[in-house]
C-alpha cells in the first residue's frame, strides 16, 4: 500500500519538545523561532526527516507553520485544517491561528514587542516570504535573526535519515526530449534574459530538466537536490554521487557535472559580479545570502512554462496512463456498484474502498505510486473538501450516501487525478440530483470550451461555476490545476481559478473539477484531466482557437443526472463521452464488468 | 442638433503651424515638444479651446498625441484611428505611429539622441504618464524639460475662449444625497486613509460631489475645474465666481468655499508637511510640483466607488430616463422599418437616420444633450467599430444591409447608451443571422447572470463571448463599461472586460454590448444598460448573489434571430424582455407605431 490510514498522534510529546526548543533560544540570542511545514525544497511533500512541524507540534497537515516564543506559541493553519490541528496538537501549548481570519504575520505583529528577536532558518523560507517577515517585524520594531543550524534538527534525536535511494532515468520514450535538448532550450531563455546562470531550487524542475526521477518523498517522484544551469546549457547538479550510477550519468549527457551537496556554498560564492537569475517566489532566502558577490536578478522560473507544455511523447504517455488508470477505476466502480447495491452495503468502509481502488491500480502492474492520498469520503465526510480518511474517521457506507472518491496514480508514462461521485444504494439524498446535474453542466461547459489563443484560466473559471451560481450555489476551491508527466500532481504555472493569469497553451494538462459541498450531508465533485489542444483554424474559424481533449476515462453516475435540467448539447457531450469510455475501456474488462459498464454508459435521452 | 456631420479638415494649416511651433523651441531650450489630446482635466471630451492636438495636426480623433522635433514629427494614434489620422493630417510632416504595434515611448526612444531635450507641459499629463516618459528618456539618455506655458497656446492666435456658462444644480430629487452628505462620506474615507486632504482633479468627481452640472464640453455635463476636499469634509472649489449664482451657492452648502482658479498654486503650496492624497493615474504631474512641501500620498480616488454605486434616487432616475429614451428609440426603429421596408429605402442615408433619431429624442422635451456622437453605420460601415459618419463617408441604405446604431441621450435623470442592429430590406447578408444569434446569446447570458458578491467584470466577460468563441469568432472591444447618472457615458471604476478587476456592487450601471464585425460586410452589436441588483438570498440561495436588472427598453430585431441556435431559457428571456418592452413602451406610442411594436415584440417559438 502506498497509503497509510493510521491516526498519527504525537500530542503527548509536544510539551517536552517545546521545552527543549525553548531551552536553545538563549544560545542563539533569540526570543522565538519559526518552524514552517516546508523543507528546503518548498514542495507539497517532504521526506520523513523533514517533517519538522509534525515532529514538534503533532500536526500532520500539508500546510502550516508554528511560532514558538518563550512564553507563548502559535500553530497557524488554513481553513482545511483548523479542526485537525486542534485534535493533533497540545492546545495548552499552541494557540491555533486560523490563517483565513488572521494572517500569521498579523499574529506576529500583535505578539512581538519592539525589542524581540525572532530566529529564522533562511534555507526553509522563500525570498518573498522572508522579506514579508522582515518588513512586518521592522514595522513592529522587532528583528529577524538568521540561524543557519536549524534548531529542530539540533533537538530531534531520533530523526529519520535522509533519502538515499538510487536516482533513475526517465526514458526519452516518455520524456520526448533529451536532457541536453532541454538544457539548450533553457540556456536560450537565460541568454535572452541576459543572465549568466539560473538557480534551480525546485526538485521537479531538475527532474524534468535532467529526465530523472526518484523516490525521496511520497507521491511525487523527484529527487531532493539543487542545480545551477548556465547560459551555455551546462548544469551543475548538487547530488550525493552514491545515488548516481555510471550508466545514468551516460544517459543524461556530458553537459551535467555532479557535485557534492556540501559544495554548493562555494559554487554560489564564485559568481562574483555576475548576473545570476533566481525566482524569489520559490527560492529559499539562503541562496540570496550565499550569492552575495553576484548580481541577483529576480526572474520567473524559465523551466515552468516549457515543463507545463507537454510534448507529443508526454501527451501520448498521458493517454496510455489514463487508459490504464481508467480501466482500474472502472473496475473499482463496478465493484462498488455490485457490492453496495447488494447485501454487503453495510460491510464496506471508506478505508476498504480506498484499499480496493489501490489494489485495482496495482493490478495494472504499472503503478509506481499513488499521485496523492486517496480522498475516500462517504455521506457527510464527502462534504469535507480535503478529507483524508483514517481509522478514527472511517465510516461504513449507508444506503443513500453519496460517495466521493478523488484519487490518482503515478505511472512512468503519466500522472493521473480523477474524481467520481457515486450513489450508494438507491435513494439519493434531497437535492443531490439537481446539484450533481449542475456540477456536471459546469464540468461539460469547461470540457467543451473553445477559446482564443491567449485566454487565461481565470477567464475560463466561470464556465464551471455559472450553472451553480444561477441557483445561489458555489464551491470554495479552484476549478483546475496543472498536472505533471510522471511528476507533481499539482504543477504550475497554469491553473483554472480566479487568480489563474497564465495563458493556456497547447499541451498543458489541467484538471476540470467543479464540485458542490453540503456540510453534514454530501459532497459532489466530478474531475477529469484534459489537455489543451493545438489552436484550430478551420474554414469557419476566423481566429485560432484552443480547446481541450479529455484524458480521463471512467463513467459518470447516470443515476445522479436529471436530463431535464440539461441542454441538448450537454446531453450529447455526455453520451459521446460515455461511448468513448465504453469503446476504450470495455475491451479490457471481464464479461461481468463489461456488462455493468454497458449499462453505466447507456445513452441518456432528453428528460 | 447636438452633433455635426461636417468633414473637418484643416490639413492645409499643418505646415504653417508646425513651423511656428518649431520656431519657439529655442526660446525654451528644448529640441521637441509633446502635444497630447488630453487637456488638464484628462477627460474624454475637451472644450474647443483645448483641442490643441486637432489644431496642430488636423486629427480630430478622441485619443492620440504628437511629438514635434526640429526635423521630424510623429502623430501617434491607436487602431481605431490609423486611417482617419492619415486622411486628416499632413503626412509629409507627421509620421503616423500606430500605437498597437509601436508604443509612443518606443518611437521616442528610437528617435531621441542622448543629448536631446523634450519639452512637456506638466499640467496635461498624469503623474503616471509623466513618470513613464521620464524613465524612457532617462534610459535613452535624453531629458524631459517642464514648460509651464503651453507652446500651442502661445501660437494659437484664434483660440476659442474658455467655457463660461453658469453652473447649474443637480437637484437632490435626482442626486439622492446632498452635497454635504457626500462630502461627509468622502471625509470618512480620508480619515481612514490617514490623509489630511485629497486633490480632486477630475471634473466628473466634482459634479458628483457637489451635485452640480455644466455645459463646458460636448456630451458630458460637467464643469471644468479642480477642488480639494479635506478630512473634515470642507471643500475648496477653484471656480470662476461669475459662474456661480448665489442661490446655487446656498443649495450646495456652507462646507464649500469658492476660490479663483488662479489661487490653486498658493493653496497647494500651503500644505507644508501634511499628508495629501492624490490618484497618480488621473492627476496631472503639475499638482505634484505644486504640492512640493506636502507629503504626497498616492491612493485610489475615493470618489470613484461611491459615485459608481447608484443610490435609489439615481436608479429611479435611470429607469425614467431609459423609459423615455426607449420610447424615442422605438419610434425611430418603427420609422426605419416603415421607410426602409417601403419604396424609400434608397432615400435614407446614415446621416438622415442619425438626425431622425436625435429628433425623436428631442421630441421627449427632456433631451439635454446626446451622451456621445451617434454611431450610424450601414453595411460595411457597421463593421468599423468606432465609426462616426460624416458627409464624406455618408452611405445610403441598401436592401440587405445590416444597420448598426449606437447612441444615447443625456437627461437630467440619467444617461443612456444603447445599440441596435437592424436588417434593412428583407434579405440579410450571408452568415448575418447565425452571427446575430450568437451575439444575442452572449448578451442574454450576461443579462441573466447571477454571481457571488465579490465577482469582478473580468470574470463575467467570457459569458458574452463564449457563444462566438465556440465557432472561432470574437470581438475586439470590452463587453461593458460603467455609466454615470447624467454624467459621463464612460464611467469607472467597474467594467466588464478582461482587465475589469473591480468587484461589481449593487447599484453599479454597466453596459452589456457584445458584437461581431465582418470587415467589408456588416457589423453587429446589441447593447443594453443594466444595473447590478442587490444580493439575493432566498431560501434556495446558500450564498448572497448579485444579478442584473436591464434598464434599456427597445425591441431586438426578430428577423435576425435563428431560434434553432438558441436554448429554451434564452428564448424565454428574449420573449419576456419583449413583453416588457411592449408593456412599458407601447402605451406611449401612436396607433401605427404600437401596431409595429406588437409585431416586433411577438413571442418567438423554438425553431
Amino acid at each position: 500500500m502506498f497509503q497509510d490510514f493510521s491516526d498519527t498522534n504525537s500530542k503527548n510529546a509536544c510539551a517536552e519538545r517545546v521545552l527543549d526548543l525553548r531551552s536553545r533560544l538563549d544560545a542563539y540570542g533569540v526570543d522565538g523561532f519559526i518552524v514552517p511545514r516546508e523543507d528546503a525544497f518548498q514542495g507539497e511533500y517532504v521526506p520523513a526527516c523533514n517533517e519538522r512541524l509534525q515532529w514538534l507540534t503533532g500536526f500532520s497537515g500539508s500546510a502550516g507553520l508554528a511560532f514558538v516564543f518563550r512564553d507563548k506559541a502559535a500553530l497557524c493553519v488554513d481553513g482545511r485544517y483548523t479542526l485537525q490541528a486542534a485534535t493533533q496538537t497540545d492546545t495548552s501549548i499552541y494557540e491555533i491561528v486560523h490563517t483565513s481570519s488572521q494572517r500569521p504575520i498579523t499574529w506576529l505583529k500583535k505578539n512581538m514587542s519592539p525589542t524581540m528577536r525572532l530566529g529564522i532558518d533562511p534555507s526553509l523560507h522563500t525570498i518573498n516570504a522572508y522579506q514579508q517577515y522582515k518588513e512586518a517585524l521592522t514595522l513592529a520594531g522587532g528583528s529577524l535573526v538568521d540561524i543557519t543550524t536549524n534548531l529542530i534538527d539540533e533537538i530531534w534525536s531520533d530523526r529519520p535519515s535522509r533519502p538515499i535511494e538510487k536516482v533513475v532515468s526517465q526514458p526519452i520514450l516518455y520524456a520526448g526530449l533529451s536532457a541536453k535538448e532541454k538544457s539548450g532550450m533553457i540556456a536560450q531563455t537565460l541568454r535572452d534574459s541576459a543572465v549568466d546562470a539560473f538557480i534551480i531550487s525546485q526538485p521537479e524542475d531538475i527532474a524534468w530538466l535532467l529526465n530523472i526521477r526518484g523516490n525521496d518523498v511520497p507521491h511525487t517522484p523527484f529527487v531532493l537536490s539543487y542545480a545551477i544551469i548556465d547560459k551555455m546549457g551546462a548544469v551543475k547538479w548538487f547530488i550525493d554521487k552514491n545515488r548516481i550510477d555510471d550508466n545514468l550519468n551516460a544517459i543524461i549527457g556530458d553537459h551535467v557535472s555532479y557535485l557534492e551537496p556540501s559544495t554548493i556554498t562555494i559554487a554560489l560564492g564564485s559568481y562574483t559580479e555576475k548576473p545570476i537569475g533566481l525566482d524569489p517566489s520559490s527560492t529559499p532566502m539562503w541562496f540570496a545570502h550565499a550569492l552575495k558577490g553576484a548580481m541577483i536578478c529576480h526572474m520567473p522560473n524559465p523551466i515552468s512554462l516549457p515543463k507545463s507544455k507537454k510534448n507529443s511523447a508526454e501527451i501520448k504517455g498521458a493517454r496510455s496512463a489514463h487508459l490504464r488508470d481508467g480501466i482500474a477505476l472502472t473496475r473499482f466502480l463496478c465493484w462498488i456498484a455490485e457490492t453496495a447495491q447488494g447485501t454487503q452495503i453495510d460491510e464496506i468502509t471508506e478505508i476498504d474502498a480506498a484499499k480496493k481502488l489501490e489494489t485495482m491500480r496495482a493490478e495494472t502492474n504499472c503503478l509506481l505510486d499513488l499521485s496523492f492520498d486517496t480522498i475516500s469520503g462517504s455521506g457527510p465526510n464527502g462534504a469535507i473538501v480535503h478529507y483524508r480518511v483514517n481509522e478514527t474517521t472511517n465510516r461504513t457506507f449507508m444506503d443513500g450516501d453519496l460517495y466521493l472518491v478523488d484519487s490518482g496514480g503515478q505511472y512512468q508514462d503519466g500522472t493521473t487525478d480523477v474524481t467520481r461521485t457515486i450513489l450508494i444504494g438507491n435513494t439519493p439524498p434531497k437535492d443531490a440530483i439537481s446539484c450533481f446535474t449542475r456540477v456536471l453542466r459546469g464540468h461539460i461547459a469547461l470540457a467543451a470550451a473553445r477559446f482564443p489563443v491567449g485566454t487565461t484560466g481565470a477567464q475560463l473559471d466561470i464556465l464551471a461555476r455559472a450553472p451553480l451560481w444561477q441557483v445561489g450555489l458555489d464551491f470554495d476551491h479552484g476549478t483546475g490545476h496543472g498536472v505533471g508527466s510522471y511528476l507533481s500532481v499539482h504543477e504550475g504555472p497554469q491553473r483554472i481559478s480566479k487568480g489563474g493569469d497564465i495563458a493556456l497553451e497547447a499541451g498543458m494538462i489541467v484538471s476540470n473539477e467543479p464540485g458542490y459541498y453540503r456540510t453534514g450531508s454530501f459532497g459532489i465533485r466530478i474531475e477529469n484531466l484534459q489537455v489543451v489542444t493545438p489552436a484550430l483554424q478551420t474554414g469557419e474559424m476566423e481566429r485560432p482557437m484552443h480547446g481541450f481533449e479529455t484524458l480521463t476515462l471512467a463513467p459518470i453516475d447516470r443515476r445522479l443526472i436529471d436530463t431535464k435540467l440539461m441542454l441538448d448539447d450537454e446531453i450529447t457531450w455526455l453520451n459521446q463521452y460515455h461511448q468513448r469510455v465504453l469503446r476504450e475501456i470495455g475491451p479490457a474488462l471481464n464479461e461481468q464488468e463489461r456488462a455493468w459498464l454497458q449499462d453505466a454508459c447507456a445513452p441518456l435521452a432528453r428528460g
